[in-house]
């Protein structure tokens, strides 16, 4: 009863966005082809859309270079009004989280149902938001907004997020640790007493299409940085959802020389003894409904195994007492960690298939 | 009696401003750390040397994180009584073609010996420097100057780049195709009516440091592409130091995934068979007095052959005809292509041994 | 009516294989899963299979850890009687090209229809195929297989292939070059006198899955390397299939450093001035009923505009005078370069539509 | 008075090895040319050499291109006799642990100096060395030569290097981790009730110059790999360095895609909140007399800013509270973890400057 829906996608230019165009093509419950914009300031989009009708995907994104796919999709200027003529009633916001803060509320209001990539939506915590300085915290409207905001990850929320109007969409590191710990953290296996660690290593891709110093070839190539130490917003997600207070854990991004993808190597003590089996249990039985989520019992995954794919893949090892293990998380930082999970969460919201589409 | 030489580097924000500085620290025959000056216009050197007394140049260039050495030498607001008061002779202009252009007839004037790394003065013929546009194209001092400009690279012009006032060192790709041609052309094997192609390929620094949308490293890292076909700037030295015309030879350049390096494969065909020991023979002739130019008969050279080297490496392969030959020519785009050339051209133009420093 | 065929894979231990597996797995017309076989002596199918009951291939292709997919499917020791008892139609051959050469004929016999990857019998003349040294050239049945085989390019041979026995899928350098030139050739638009140049740059896995010092990271990686000069076993593809002579080409593979993809340049005279307009139109006329290749006339391909695509992408420019043009011709090598064209070629051998299953 | 000391290197085929001869060569103290060994069973050195007189460095290693250098170098076959002709007074065993267990001791009582840079003999305590195993262990022989042998890191144990007969030079991440972690654990500043991690990763060189699976350009190039966790043999190294036991660190490597360097990024807390200042000054002054390591106090060190230098890097971050921090730790594996290390040994044991010939 579902099928026809018709989407739109703000903040096409950036790589999410692009990967979000791809996705909703070829998904087979969604008829027409989405409306795409830009969706940024001083882009583009805005005066050269009035004097060339539109900008090609291909043009902005020359790896999406088919035709009759998401490389002829057309960037259109933006307006309330065309969603409108259009049918839309799923917007996918891959917009900075200032945008994301300004439009979602004006979209809610227009009876829109909202896919928010950014961060301006995943946190409760004013104290965790205080990282990011939003203008209109504490004022109504947001605080109203942030209320309908259901946070993103259907291996955690799949209820909430089933009929919500705004779903706040994961952080990609965010994904990987989150889905590495709460099974654990749930279960009730951890000792905080020790503190966990999440050392985590992220493809370029995780940096924004923006040239900039650190996304030049020449600073990423044959290098290594970590960045963000103690500080990356990322981690306010971390704390929310597992449920572990900030000297409970510390969090390292790094700049790795890849494309793309986002592997996290997570050091966590147990209470109590544990055996391979048991914690291998805990994580098939948090992950029995979830088809998106792959537990290695033997090896332990890499970058490569999720790469193209929507799948978080976990493994682990433990030390010989039992007492400790290392926890290997890997996802693709533009498909689980950022427009894959978003079309998952639509799925879910509309009463869909979660995987539809993404397999 | 040339020791105690002293030296300054315009444009030391670039990457062949960096290799230069870390070239000058190590030469046997300077004393002394040179001023350095960032050479462009609108960048930090400004404001901020008045404010903060100068940037270190490893705040610039992290890989010179070294103490005493070039990462410590601190960027100065230019000025030509800085120079003097340093007791500066050789200056060597990293700068954009524009600004060597601008300032190179006035470090001459003050009697500076000026070594520009730009394309400001290699050309000759005003038909082949049209392609920068120089605004000041056909007035009197651009000519004066220019006449007084010698190519920069020692392998063909030795004689002249001794006491020259203003050597203008060759393109990166120019240096790697002309070394490769010019001994077959000289001893006139080149049977020039089937035409000459230059295939040539090289790592991102070539690009420039500036972040661009073609040195994010989304768009370099496991790609190729070909660029400036029938229309690169380097082409007009080819033609002038390899003494054929516009229709007898095509050049492509591509960019690499990897930081630096070229490797140019060139085919040519002969107007009489030639043999292996031949050719070989041809080249060793030629560069028997060039230190800096190593020819392979075994092997094809392969760009890790000369990295971190300002090495030119040629090798070559016949077909059983003897008629053709591929030639294949690697150097490092930031040494032989440009550091380390100019600083063999000041070794030239100062008497000292021609590979002093470069070894 | 064709519906319901079953395909076998020999040799999905090498990377053409795996991607063949991946395709066939989510061809619309194909219906089971394929057996799949090492097809190489020496290796681990043999006796472990025995002992171990099969190997999953994702153990050897760990990119292809999914589950239910490609990665599930369970190597089984060869045996023809069990392709009989699979009713096995089509049988691919990924093996090396002896191997190729020993169990073609006895696949044919066997009444299997044939699509065969190697170089094994791509080449009609003798001369031409005296490169891979095949010890039963000359014997009646060689020549009676030979007889048989169609040169797998769809683009050029498509009503041969319909219902052909054996179909020679092409070389991956082979399909970048023919279809780059083949229509200027066919519209005589070629002066043959100046001859082409054809340089190749290929990713590693054009290598092969072996480990060799050839393959190892710390060759290929920052490197840049030549091979293959005037001896490459794709040449008589080239001069074969475009209808040239061994005089009138030089072809010169290199390898990057990147994991997939070619991008070869291509060098061209014309008898008379062409038009950029006019050169498209020879190549839009050319594949007006090729769903696989895409011609650009305002830009040129680039590697990252066909990875994980079985498009060949080509576009050209011409210098002022019209008489010369180079032409960049870009594919993926596991794709179109081997397994796409693999299935491209059965789609057209048993009449489905020729991109089933590819795009 | 040391001058003109006579080196050898065995083992000169790897990486390590070829850096080592390269070292050797430039070192202002060392006189002559090293003999050199390919130093492993069933390789070319054997039957090859003997046939065609030697096998020249730069045919094993292609980017030791030079000539009179390195590259240059011509494989001897091995012989006691041979060393002693040419008045042989520092051996390096750049060879496999098990080939460096059994030279040393001969090497030893033929009155050589040894600097090992296996794991061959670095671990006193036998539950440590049991991952190695030896089968040697217990023997008397085994037990003389251990009691000789100095841990190799100048840093820690300066006094004792001097004069040493034996040297066992340290491990790559062992180096780069004990020396983030000494200064703190000496200090008394480490509350090791919450354990520390370190979680490591290094370039593919890493991995040796053997072609592996591991080190196939297709596995290594776009992933990131966990590997050896809870079972690196690196980690005994770090417990008897650093003075923990096995339950007080956890110590994870990954297998980055680069050619070489490691950062390290190390986990810890404090049993008193610390400042930046007191940290930074505690490992200054740990290190003021060791020119080989440098303490970032404003920035985190890369792997660019250490590659191709025999420097260790260090830098850190503390949480708010002050009771915990980050350590980043940049070497080059090749250098600081290996033959760099080497030389500053032999620099040390025979009374010369530490740093001479590696800046």
């Amino acid at each position: 009863m579902s099928e026809g829906i018709q989407t739109a996608i703000m903040g096409v230019t950036g790589y999410a966005g692009a990967e979000l165009a791809r996705l909703l093509l070829r998904h087979p419950r969604l008829g027409g082809r989405p409306p795409v914009f830009a969706g940024r300031l001083n882009e583009k989009a805005g005066e050269e859309d009035a004097a060339h009708g539109g900008i090609l995907l291909r043009e902005i994104h020359p790896q999406l270079a088919d035709n009759n796919g998401a490389g002829d999709l057309r960037l259109e200027p933006f307006s309330w009004e065309l969603l409108a003529e259009r049918g839309v009633q799923v917007l996918f916001l891959a917009t900075p989280h200032e945008q994301s803060r300004a439009w979602a509320p004006e979209a809610l209001e227009r009876g829109l149902r909202v896919i928010d990539l950014s961060g301006a939506w995943r946190l409760n915590e004013p104290s965790n938001r205080a990282v990011y300085g939003f203008p209109d915290e504490g004022s109504e409207q947001a605080a109203a907004t942030q209320a309908q905001a259901v946070y993103g990850m259907p291996e955690l929320h799949r209820d909430r997020i089933a009929g919500a109007r705004l779903v706040a969409n994961p952080g990609c590191f965010s994904t990987s640790v989150i889905l590495a710990l709460k099974p654990l953290a749930a279960a009730g296996l951890l000792d905080m007493s020790h503190g966990i660690v999440a050392d985590a290593k992220s493809g370029v891709s995780g940096a924004g299409k923006a040239p900039t110093a650190r996304t030049h070839f020449m600073y990423a190539a044959d290098n290594l940085s970590a960045y963000g130490v103690f500080s990356h917003r990322h981690t306010g997600e971390l704390l929310e959802q597992i449920g572990i207070g900030a000297s409970e854990i510390v969090f390292t991004p790094h700049l790795l020389p890849i494309p793309r993808g986002i592997l996290s190597t997570i050091y966590v003590h147990f209470k109590r003894a544990q055996t391979r089996a048991a914690i291998a249990q805990v994580y098939r039985d948090f992950y029995a409904a979830s088809p998106m989520v792959r537990i290695h019992a033997k090896m332990l995954p890499q970058i490569q195994h999720v790469l193209h794919t929507n799948y978080a893949d976990i493994g682990f090892e433990l030390d010989a007492s039992g007492m400790r293990a290392v926890i290997v998380s890997c996802l693709d930082n533009l498909l689980k960690g950022a427009a894959g999970q978003a079309v998952q969460n639509m799925n879910v919201a509309l009463g869909w298939g979660e995987a539809e589409g993404l397999q």
